[in-house]
């Protein structure tokens, strides 16, 4: 089902190319189409998002947005335990959350000059939330809880509409929880669209986040710029780093909570031990008997899995920062001594009791994380991702006067003569 | 040379609806041809960097990397007072910069439970610095030193080969005084593809910063998930609000310190006072007359300027805000009163001795900016776009424990079985 390489710096360097190259693939088709229903919406507004919604969800609401009591019911009549467990989960989430929020400066000099940057939070988001399986209440609370901590003015969700006319009732108890301002139906490109330029009566917003399928990927990846956009998102990922210390049966469940997301997600495992390379081979095939995705399971474990079994630490850590995983679980005796020298991961879980599904459920950091290696450079969605920042500068005629010379000569010196007029003009 | 409007709700939104629309054409075979170059570059390295520069730029130098010596010896042998001036301006960039600098952090709980978020530098980042007139040394300045600050490990400029074979000097020299690390000559979308990718001599980065023609944005664009990269430029904005008290001389030369930059840039003033309309038309006029740059002034004036006469101050604090402005100058009575009013801006201007060339070149912060209204949700180049984030958690046995009724509740109603298992089995 998996498989089990040693490192010898060729078959290894091969497995991790393949793995990187897994979701560069641009469908030119996919592109077309995309570009197609964009410019209907844009043309057309609600018209064009309705013709869409009844050639690709089978029929259209009568009205796109759920009224605010469909919402509260929802809530109202939804089980107790999973409200709670959302609760406390939500909960976790704003107050990590909280504590990315950064403040607006100012440097007010002692001559009478003042320079600042003011943070302030987006008017108004967009959450998408794709239909069917993929309806993660957990995704909900996620996308929309640091929105919420960056004081963003107004959270609108969209999400196709089901088979009987509404919306799955976990995503709107999962809304109401997480402090969604409004809900429309409606999904695909022409959902994003939608909310790129806004329409009769779906608003305008800032920025898109959620996941969604290839042309929801598509369209906010051609909208970047109309609107601005959470990252490009890849199949999910897991690396584990392993000692001869680690309970084989901890590992394989962890490597097989990635790989059942998707039989393009990626598992692998970095160990220097050979026992637990076996012992986890073992395990993954007696516990993935007894799971519903199994299938799915075996295919990406076949696919995009591995058990890479290293010379030494050294070299653990060398591939980790290679992959730039967006999960890394530190299954090594003394495990917070690791976290300075990973350089690369989205999140990184420390020790044997920290199993990934704890981050993406309930401890608070986000589950939004880089994936494909991008966490080379792109970060976890966070408060920052739901603000616009602007700086700002008040000069006195003094000060303004004593840089003059400086201004002017790097001014003329561009050839930007009427930079260097705007300065000469004052004095 | 510039229409004078007054706002009726209906000319003004026609006009503002033309400004938005300059910079959304997206030219097709721009596209065919920098997919061509990227897919040559990655396949074939230096050699595809090397048939495109002797193709493009007449002949490619016999190594792409300028030696170190050379950089030294242009700053040596370059004018004083211009090395002075930058480096004045240097020590006020960097000083702003500093300001933004987050730290990572920890939440240690009693409970043994720990969580953050760590903050750290990229480790190599490119600078494309365009070739001929549009070399500009500030703008090195405004990308490099936020790098530096962040703490990137390498910053690696690449450059267009001059006629000559070798680098713009007064480049060089703000590279020098910037702390690049190594500098390389290639332009166009073969220096992008080359930075995205590596190639035998060019080192891969992180992210691509700095300005270039529409094949190095397309290239950029394009390889947007390879590489991160700084927002998508369009063309340069200033908006000034000036009530009867402000200069006309001042608003004048201050509307054509952005209108030089290209036809394409947008100058509009937003005023109450019919009278300041009249004679900063007139200033216009008188000023142009002695400017090097007055035939890009009057033509991107005609087509993309504007004076809008409001009436009330309400009315111009709206404008400005749809408009979100690159450059916002607030030459009102009391502008400091402006500040929490302006919604949408990269940069505001407060005051009638803080022109935007202060900016531009000297005062501290960044002159990368927002353009074409995407300071509705974009920011100013800064300290935060050269850092990558890391979430991490630390878990103990006890608390997992207590968590795990609602991690596997909220899985399992997500259906996604081996998440729940991988807390099960813990227990």
């Amino acid at each position: 089902m998996i498989q089990v390489v040693k490192a010898d710096g060729i078959q290894e360097k091969k497995l991790l190319g393949q793995l990187k190259n897994r979701s560069e693939e641009v469908d030119r088709r996919v592109t077309a189409a995309v570009t197609e229903i964009i410019d209907a919406v844009k043309a057309k507004g609600d018209e064009a998002v309705r013709d869409y919604t009844i050639r690709f969800d089978g029929k259209c609401p009568t009205r796109f947005e759920i009224p605010k009591e469909d919402i509260q019911r929802a809530l109202d009549e939804a089980d107790s335990d999973f409200v709670g467990s959302l609760r406390r989960a939500k909960e976790n989430i704003e107050d990590f959350h909280r504590r990315q929020k950064h403040q607006s400066f100012i440097d007010a000099k002692s001559n009478g000059v003042m320079m600042g940057q003011r943070i302030r939070g987006l008017h108004r988001v967009g959450l998408y939330v794709p239909g069917g399986t993929a309806a993660y209440p957990s995704s909900v609370l996620m996308n929309a809880i640091p929105a919420k901590v960056a004081e963003v003015e107004e959270i609108v969700m969209i999400t196709p509409p089901l088979k009987s006319g509404g919306a799955n009732p976990d995503i709107l108890v999962a809304a109401a929880i997480a402090g969604v301002d409004r809900v429309f139906l409606a999904g695909g490109a022409q959902a994003v669209a939608a909310l790129a330029y806004g329409t009769e009566s779906i608003p305008r917003v800032d920025k898109i986040v959620g996941p969604g399928n290839i042309y929801v990927a598509t369209a906010k990846r051609l909208l970047y710029g109309t609107v601005d956009i959470d990252m490009v998102a890849g199949p999910s990922e897991i690396l584990i780093m392993a000692d001869e210390n680690a309970p084989a049966p901890f590992v394989a469940a962890d490597l097989m909570s990635q790989a059942e997301h998707d039989v393009l997600a990626s598992a692998i495992l970095l160990t220097t031990s050979e026992k637990l390379a076996q012992e986890t081979v073992a395990e993954l095939e007696r516990q993935s008997a007894a799971l519903s995705r199994r299938e799915i399971i075996a295919q990406s474990l076949r696919d995009f899995g591995a058990i890479i079994v290293c010379r030494d630490v050294e070299e653990m850590i060398a591939y980790a920062n290679d992959i730039a995983p967006e999960h890394l679980e530190v299954m090594m005796t003394n495990p917070l001594e690791y976290l300075g020298k990973l350089d690369n991961a989205g999140s990184v879980f420390l020790g044997n009791y920290s199993p990934e599904p704890l981050g993406d459920y309930f401890a608070g950091p986000n589950h939004v994380l880089p994936t494909s290696g991008t966490a080379r450079f792109f970060s976890p969605l966070s408060v920052d991702s739901f603000v616009k920042k602007s700086s700002f500068i008040y000069y006195t005629e003094d000060v303004l006067c004593d840089a003059k010379d400086d201004i002017v000569r790097i001014a003329e010196r561009e050839g930007l003569t009427a930079h260097a007029n705007s300065i000469k003009v004052r004095f």
